[in-house]
């Protein structure tokens, strides 16, 4: 083999009239009769080769032979283009490559699909060929930013003093949180290690331990549904420290991300991020993750409306609801009494049972309701409170806090995004901080803790663990960090006494003895002078995914699972040997034919 | 909190006359009646902090009631120590801190053994108390050293244009190779994931894809039985190149390898390293992992033994037998004859049916089979081929070739750790290159692939592959990284068309059938112009384990298993719900109660 000299992808004009040797595959041919164009391909871009007698006799006769795809080695001479050849729009442009010598390494089939961006073929196909989805140049700049991504957290915590330290994998079944993957232990029949959700209570311990600085880009694991961003086995960049404040590790972060956000795009985040309590966020945004791209926010008109004489809104404040709303701005041109149909039927899914709407005339309120605002005076108190002004429409909430939060919460972003008006090129990272300790969880119909059981609360809000006091009241010392209005993690304050531990899992419901046996190792630790640590995770996926300007997190992952868990190249999961159950004491009690 | 200004162990006289803040635990409290002295640890070290009413009476106070392990943050200033409490050999031995400030942030308990190096406690507390047994400075800076590791492979890697890409964990069972941990999936009854014993086939497809260079620290699973340098979860560095010879990984490779040392250890390899055919190593050395830091090496004396009159000897040179022999410097003196028996014994494990041997002394040989050596001009042949002197010991081995060589390379090794021959200050790497492409499996009885079915044979020796060739003479691109006499790592140059992995298959035994089931993603994928590509995996716990000198390669990981594969912290591998079983279709079939 010859000794490649660069990529294909990076020979501008700097190498013209040198002889340089490019390994890659064939993009293209033409053939225009004793003259070869080839455009060769390598994970930098493209070049173009030329082949002609006059440059060598037997690459011109390779070159007849080459079909896309086929692997090759070229040596040759770089030239300037002819004018009316110049591409401006490639690095490559305006030379090509005189071929002398060519060997080809390999042959290739003609692939399912074409080796270019946008293609139109299902994701299953894409997932099943991935080798090939993954030379496409859209996926090779994804996994390239997912790559610089990781590069440029270990430098930056490297150099912040962070120590890249292992847990394990193999660890114990928490069944507090997501379901576990398990897996089965050959030694001891009947037992099972759990794949880690997070290496959680393992970064508190290393704390415990002295280290001080602890990160890894930790891979974690969650058997549940999947929805869009989710994935079966997923990275987070993860860390812990020792002494420091919410504030302090909220600064650490930022730094970590302007140099994320430097490194792979080259742009210069301002610091430090807005930092917003999580009241507010619910208040203005109806949302935690708030995207602050835009406005059109949420404004309590419940005290205006005690006095409207319009008894839908009226008795909803009565009986302790609210009355909000979001002005669009411009409307009440763009919007048919259909389309807000449409919305009405949207919000449905937020538990709301209707929307109210006016629109904004140079003559006054419009729509079904506008009859109940009579009151100029009040009239102008909703339009100062909306900020609002002629032809934009406004839109009602009128439930209890968390229905009118999600469905203007909801419908303020999906009508941003259908009326263009985010400015998608914009990176907007903000804290929500002092969550609440606890949330209500629906499904579960019991009050869970909102980040984890592990959380700090305020200092002033301890109290509310005692007995007899009411610990839902409490807030905690923790923090997300959204970008343009998604998670992208997320972390705390972590309590460091017995005390406090156990106070927390008796108001998460556990008994005494259920508390030491799913965490008795923490508590024990926790008498062994603990020092005070928090910490925070980043999801790498959606972070990545999000640099990289993609829709699914699949196309920042190299080989992902589909919706179903299951990866169609190699047909993982997969029926195993009787053999290899034996081993392990199991017997599948249903198979897919049941 | 106040903030901290540094680390305690990092306060020497640079710091004289300052106002630090510093944070830590209590080592050691002496109490000299109004003057207090606490040994303040943290990650970086020890500092002596001085109290006194004079200083401040409320912080006298506080430290009065400290016992070991409680976790304070100080406030003081940096004075020299009256010289004769200067400790030259601590970094802050010259200097105390008069503190003025205390807060005391957690109580300890009393811990179950101490804070410090060379503890004699059993390796079960130790794991049960891991976060303790971390505490202690050794194991602080062993698990440093892994982090200065990994720090400095991202750091090369990326600067020679690697890109960090992960691969799934949760994949695919290929019973070819150690026992696989299984996941079983939920979705699909009676179906499971494997966890990866590598990356293999992933980062071969990598190559496939198009992305050049490879690498990933990644963690492996193997469900083996557990020996010394074991563990059921494992790291390695691992790297794949396309369009690179053998050679040209290994180059790369070094270059890894003496940025590692130098950040690591501060010490400066000399490139390039030495590459050994395997046929030489296990002439010269016994084995396939030499180590070089010693001479002692074997000596083939089959030619000069067909002309002595001893049957032991010839009898096994005329079956097609070898033997070899070592010279033991000044071993004449130092080994009785019932030291010798002692070795006999030992090497009978290797299938020696004996251990002959010769002391040289001025009246000529003594010993046993003295007798037979009568001829003054063999004798000195015998002499000369061992390059052995008055007072040496010669230990003999006939027997197959297998049988010499376990033999013999055991007892090298044996006898130089025993009269410390060994320069334990030495790093001594080399390449063992060449290998075989088979080797017969004594266990299995069968042939089976000397580095992995992927591994590409030397293109002359590709032939033997064919139908009617004897495939078990092939050798193959594959090389061996070996430091002080462990394999440290291995990679090879891989097959990168279909034709010649299939015929490695059936060579393998694989029917077309079973080969398309298991490696069917991996032929197809060869059909779609792969290039050239070969890479190499090292692994990283023996890596760490060997620069910061620790016994067990538990020491470089933070929370490993047991021998049992257990971790005794958590208490991992447990029992699960039957609920979570009834999800995954499964019924235990024996219990640990069987």
């Amino acid at each position: 083999m010859m000794k490649r000299t660069t990529y294909a992808g990076l020979v501008d004009e700097q190498y013209l009239d040198q002889e340089i040797v490019l390994k890659g595959w064939v993009q293209k041919r033409r053939d225009l009769g004793g003259l070869i164009f080839i455009d060769l391909r390598d994970r930098e871009g493209i070049v173009q080769l030329v082949f002609s007698e006059e440059y060598s006799e037997s690459a011109l006769a390779v070159a007849d032979q080459l079909r896309n795809e086929y692997v090759i080695e070229v040596k040759g001479q770089v030239v300037r283009r002819s004018e009316k050849e110049v591409n401006n729009n490639m690095r490559t442009g305006k030379i090509e490559v005189r071929v002398t010598e060519i060997n080809l390494l390999n042959k290739a089939k003609n692939p399912p699909f074409y080796i270019q961006d946008d293609i139109n073929v299902s994701d299953e196909l894409r997932l099943k060929y991935r080798y090939l989805d993954l030379r496409r140049p859209e996926m090779q700049r994804s996994l390239k930013i997912r790559n610089r991504i990781t590069q440029s957290v270990h430098s930056y915590l490297d150099s912040e003093g962070f120590l890249d330290i292992e847990t394990p994998n193999l660890t114990k079944s928490t069944p507090e949180g997501a379901r576990d993957y398990l897996v089965p232990s050959r030694v001891y029949p009947g037992h099972f290690y759990a794949l880690p959700q997070s290496p959680q209570l393992f970064k508190q311990l290393l704390m415990g331990s002295g280290f001080d600085r602890y990160y890894q880009i930790a891979r974690c694991f969650r058997d549940e549904d999947l929805r869009g961003d989710r994935q079966p086995e997923f990275t987070q960049i993860d860390l812990e420290t020792s002494f420091l404040t919410a504030e302090e590790i909220q600064d650490l972060t930022e730094g970590l991300i302007a140099k994320v956000m430097k490194d792979t795009l080259d742009i210069d985040v301002k610091l430090p991020f807005q930092r917003m309590d999580w009241d507010e966020s619910m208040d203005r945004f109806g949302t935690d993750q708030p995207d602050v791209r835009f406005g059109m926010e949420l404004k309590n008109l419940s005290d205006i409306m005690k006095n409207v004489d319009f008894k839908v809104f009226s008795n909803v404040i009565e009986n302790g609801g609210q009355v909000k709303a979001i002005a669009v701005p411009g409307g009440a041109d763009k919007y048919s009494r259909k389309d807000i149909d449409g919305y009405t039927q949207y919000v449905e899914r937020f538990g709301a049972k209707g929307l109210a709407w006016l629109k904004v005339t140079e003559e006054g309120f419009n729509g079904p309701i506008a009859k109940f605002f009579t009151d100029e005076a009040i009239n102008q108190q909703i339009l100062t409170a909306m900020d609002a002004k002629v032809g934009d429409l406004i839109l009602f909430a009128a439930d209890n806090k968390n229905v009118v939060a999600d469905t203007l919460g909801y419908l303020r972003v999906a009508i941003a995004k259908e009326q263009n008006m985010i400015d998608e090129s914009q990176f907007a990272f903000l804290w929500v901080v002092n969550w609440p300790l606890f949330h209500y969880d629906v499904d579960l119909k019991r009050y869970v803790a909102a980040h984890h059981p592990f959380t700090m609360p305020n200092e002033e809000d301890v109290h509310y663990l005692d007995e007899g006091e009411d610990p839902h009241k409490a807030y905690a010392q923790s923090y997300d960090i959204i970008l343009n209005g998604l998670e992208l993690g997320g972390g705390s304050i972590r309590i460091h006494t017995r005390e406090i531990q156990e106070k927390m899992l008796k108001a998460l419901g556990f008994t005494k003895e259920k508390a030491q046996e799913q965490f008795g190792f923490l508590l024990d630790a926790l008498d062994y002078g603990f020092p005070p640590h928090g910490g925070l995770a980043i999801g790498l996926d959606r972070f990545a995914r999000l640099l990289a300007g993609r829709e699914n997190i699949r196309d920042v992952i190299a080989f992902p699972k589909n919706s179903k868990a299951t990866e169609p190249m190699t047909e993982a999961p997969s029926t195993v040997s009787d053999k290899q159950l034996q081993e392990l004491d199991l017997f599948v009690t249903k198979t897919d034919e049941d």
